[in-house]
């Protein structure tokens, strides 16, 4: 029994998020290199629903697939300098082909600006060939030093979607990271993953950017986890990488970029903010098995109920809902825990009785509500209840989140928050880095920025910054983070 | 004028294959790694729809996605040894992480078998578990040290997808092979991309394999290039890496396994097999653009022309066909030439006439026949057009494909096939690995085994080897090959 009060969501979050991700088969992190892990078929459905609603949003607003290499020669990666001082201490590099040493030592892209920049330079000539908007789907490389979690903090990043933009102006680029922020916003509402919007402190910052705009989830421990990040480039890299256009009159002119990012952290959120003390919980979209039946069987009238559920099977998957009928010789209790745990929006189960009355019965997931309902309205049924599961998670979801974000005043409240409450604090803050970093020492936390979401932070007006004194515009949040 | 001459898929195959991979914007090939090449939007889409294909083939053949680290460890890569001897001249090799030298060096995944088996014997304990039929779409690292070319021979093949099985039995091994070649054989007749099936001669079977089947195309300039390959593995990587699972009778036993892999140079064949000298030419199931309109304007009825063509927009992509409407301010002649070189099946062209009379203009790019429909008749026409033109291009690469293989006799005349005729030759062999040696020798050319395509090779039967002079059961198919 010992072994079963470890699987706890709150009070230790860890495990009951090991096993989640491993007993749902959806990753396995048992690979032989530290910080590598397996999808397996199950998460790897997962992960492709999840990658299908981005790439949606950023398809339909004009973004571009494209594969660049992994492979980054030294000398371009340091071509920016302020970016290769921010990535040089955890860059994996190649030096090897066969038996031979490399003349250039390659590195494995721990994001490709550097990448794609360099190619950029030969497809942008004039102010026609403007903006572009590119986006891929990749592995990165970081060669963490701290201890790693999967899904969390790895070396191979398997899902790292970047995408990056080049324009004529600076308004063009500021109207890019609008969209970007509009874009991830629209991600993760659909996904019920609730966040707070900041602009980071510059010490903070992408190394590269003139500011960066991130997306931060709180996870059941307490800690917030960065799921998303925006950032304006400005002309550093194009003056690097001598990225220019000839505008309108002839001259030529550095472009302006922005490039923004988000990675398989989503789907650590997704299983953290959903799930519960019986396991994972799916949104319906992206359940890799969004119904699955299960047959009550009694002796005698196995095959009466079975020929029901091959019916509702086929009523389901013609109506394009991924379902599957649980055939295997267990126990229904056996086959209702599994499913539980493996997330299952929604069951079905047909017993001799649901087939007298031409009847199923329906569990939700969710709520674990139970009903019965007339076989001919099963398509329907579905479709509302799938409706209601969304809307009830993401609800659940952002009550559970804004319950945790506490306005404060002082240095002291804002350390109680992010020490015993597992919250997130905001504070007023002068928004200069030296406040910001005393703040951080100060709480034992992370300035995560000035709060961007108009609905979680009114404008700090007419406060002051509690290490300086001068009057605030914003709020800074504070937080334990990933 | 001379470098129009250049452009002939015949006279010049290797510079007609650039133009067009480069010009029309299917990759880019100056990235700055030698045998490193980026996939551009237009490409990238073309990829997509190949792909959905194999992945239909796959998925319904109860094959799942999964997905793997790239870093393979050098003590798991050396596992089974004649694999890692098949590899280790081209293997590139990671050192170090930051500045910090790597306890362990890491392969860059050359192939998958080593990283998937060392797992699979994780997942698989008694025969329930089995069979395992997996598969991944990723990039994998090949140190050629021959000249490069772009999708054809590369450094990082971006796009390999290889499927792993594992099963209880030779029997059911035998039977997966089968299943692998039949959706293969599948995947390239949708393709209209014509192959001939060998099994490969065991001194150039798959390293580590017990034998290794081949689908070889034949590209315009007479070499063969092989576009597919299925192994059958034995228990060779089951006993290396201890992968056994307990049989009925709680016995363990190692178990038996396949591989099977295509790569982007199935993109390859697609360019060169169809297109001509105008450009490239696409099926209709992967065109990323499968209908371009083109308005013919003449002064004073622009808006007219423009007004139709954007009905005919709405109608074409309501209907779920991929059209764009070229409105740029440059000459009908100039689109006809940009689109005919992209390989755009099918052009509407609409002017005043058109307009008048309630019709489209359709031109088919794979024949130039221009007709006239009524707009009423629309989609069923461009559907009928869509079909017309899959089973012209099929059938003609196909005729083409069959004209260039030849039956001989004598090591003289295969010879003189590969040599002068741009052929492959097909001539009695005895199976032996020294008689296919010494064939290789005395014609300058590639022995690519004995042929499986029972519509390509009558069997042999009393004939003879024409090196030792036995009997033989099979012909072996010889040709120069990339």
């Amino acid at each position: 029994m010992e072994e079963k009060e470890a699987f706890d969501k709150y009070k230790n979050f860890s495990e009951w998020f090991r096993t989640i991700i491993m007993d749902a088969e959806l990753v396995d992190t048992r690979y032989p290199v530290k910080g590598c892990y397996v999808w397996r078929p199950y998460g790897f459905k997962l992960r492709k629903y999840v990658l299908d609603i981005i790439k949606r949003l950023l398809n339909s607003t004009g973004h571009e697939e494209v594969l660049f290499p992994l492979l980054i020669p030294e000398d371009i990666l340091g071509l920016e300098k302020e970016h290769i001082k921010g990535f040089e201490g955890e860059v994996y590099w190649v030096t090897h082909g066969g038996l031979r040493k490399l003349e250039k030592k390659l590195a494995l892209r721990p994001t490709s600006e550097t990448a794609m920049y360099s190619m950029f330079k030969k497809w942008v000539h004039s102010h026609a060939d403007l903006p572009i908007k590119v986006y891929q789907i990749v592995n990165i490389f970081r060669y963490e030093t701290k201890a790693t979690k999967p899904l969390i903090r790895v070396r191979e990043v398997t899902t790292f979607k970047e995408a990056h933009t080049v324009h004529a102006t600076m308004e063009e680029a500021e109207k890019q990271v609008k969209e970007a922020v509009e874009i991830y916003s629209k991600f993760f509402d659909e996904l019920g993953v609730p966040y707070i919007i900041c602009r980071r402190p510059s010490f903070d910052k992408f190394a590269g950017a003139e500011y960066s705009i991130a997306f931060d989830t709180l996870m059941p421990d307490g800690r917030t986890m960065q799921i998303g990040t925006v950032h304006n480039l400005g002309q550093n890299f194009a003056k690097a990488f001598e990225l220019t256009y000839e505008d309108v009159n002839g001259k030529h002119q550095f472009a302006y970029q922005t490039c923004y990012g988000i990675s398989e952290r989503v789907i650590a959120a997704i299983v953290a903010i959903h799930g519960d003390n019986r396991g994972a919980i799916f949104l319906p979209s992206i359940a890799p098995i969004q119904v699955v039946i299960v047959p009550i069987i009694y002796k005698g009238e196995e095959e009466k109920v079975l020929q029901q559920c091959r019916k509702v099977l086929d009523v389901l998957r013609q109506g394009g809902i991924r379902t599957f009928l649980d055939e295997r010789d267990i126990s229904p209790g056996r086959k209702f825990y599994d499913w539980e745990f493996r997330g299952i929006p929604v069951r079905v189960e047909i017993g001799p009785k649901d087939v007298a009355n031409n009847q199923v019965t329906i569990v939700r997931r969710d709520t674990f509500e139970r009903k019965t309902y007339s076989m001919g309205d099963l398509m329907t049924v579905v479709k509302e209840i799938f409706t209601e599961i969304e809307e009830n998670l993401r609800k659940r979801a952002w009550e559970e989140f804004r319950k945790r974000i506490f306005r404060v005043k002082s240095l002291q409240e804002a350390r109680e928050i992010i020490q015993n409450r597992r919250g997130i604090a905001l504070i007023p803050w002068c928004e200069s880095d030296e406040c910001g970093l005393k703040m951080c020492e100060e709480v034992n936390g992370n300035v995560l920025g000035a709060v961007l979401s108009e609905d979680l932070a009114n404008p700090a007006e007419n406060e002051v910054c509690p290490i300086c004194g001068r009057e605030t515009k914003n709020m800074a949040a504070i937080a334990k983070t990933y």
